[in-house]
């Protein structure tokens, strides 16, 4: 397993991640397999989606704090960030990456992003790689 | 592969799974790798979330039973549980946890849950060890 | 990696792919694994739900659409598909199944679904198998 850390700048942002796990799938040595990139937190998560126009990102966030705000009636939780939760689980709390040739096979437009949504905070990131079934 | 039942207690509830998810990983013998844990059902799902402070999963609930009623304009589906079924794809079918050292690799606050939607009922959880790549 | 192609009909649609899949994991020889499924797309993902009552997939969708429309105040993505994105990511990318006994482990009532969110389109499917830990 490989971990790495990731400063996150302000309560909601998206971090794009994909870099670090490419670098060590490329030194990993595995040809093909599955990269399982996972965070070890409830109120961050990771996606795959689009990496060219940041307006994207801007778009994503926009939408999950309109439909998702920090404060609801009826929330007990006492922290305050219910909402952060309830976006962690949306997004989920891993995502995998197919691996052929050594490499991530992610689409044109595809980031991998790690999702805050109670920063700014320094969070972790746990990558496993795993091979494919031989021929 | 491995399966166990969960009893789930009323129609939206989260049943945490960790234990015996974790028993099992212990008992297998695998080091290093991945746990996939699956539910064979499309009214239920999985996801990772706190499992410190109960007043989380009330609130997740509660946000899902409010943003997706059980009825709803335009539902035709006959069974009267078509947000038992949104809600399942929101929180996915799956999950997967690193596993290192023979044990699952979870955040201090984290916990597996199955996720009910259409309950009470008798649930299956299904879990495969997959391997990492050998160093 | 086995990779094969869909042609979806409209802007938002779920097509069936699980006979694909479960084509190539029956002549994979890979008796016991887990089989990732992959869209390398960012505005179409991936889920497993119900395939015998086609007004679940039609609940669905209107569920998706009611919620995130196409158009939002303060949306700045020039393409004019957002809501597009945020869907993709709340399906997720991809998705995982077991396999045993070479075969996909599916719930009586569980297909999988490429979900088509700015369609029509031909999307792009991977499908990586991944064997268990040997017993």
């Amino acid at each position: 397993m490989h971990s790495f850390s990731v400063r996150t700048p302000r309560r909601s942002a998206f971090v794009e991640i994909t870099e670090q796990v490419q670098s060590y799938v490329a030194g990993a040595g595995v040809a093909a397999g599955v990269a399982v990139v996972f965070v070890p937190h409830t109120t961050a998560g990771v996606t795959i989606n689009e990496n060219a126009d940041p307006d994207v990102v801007h778009d994503l966030l926009l939408t999950l704090d309109r439909h998702f705000p920090k404060d609801a009636p009826g929330y007990r939780h006492a922290e305050g960030n219910s909402d952060s939760h309830i976006k962690a689980s949306l997004m989920g709390s891993s995502c995998q990456v197919i691996v052929a040739g050594g490499r991530l096979v992610l689409g044109t437009w595809q980031g991998i992003y790690l999702c805050e949504f109670d920063g700014p905070r320094t969070r972790q990131v746990h990558v496993q790689l795993l091979p494919a079934a031989g021929k």
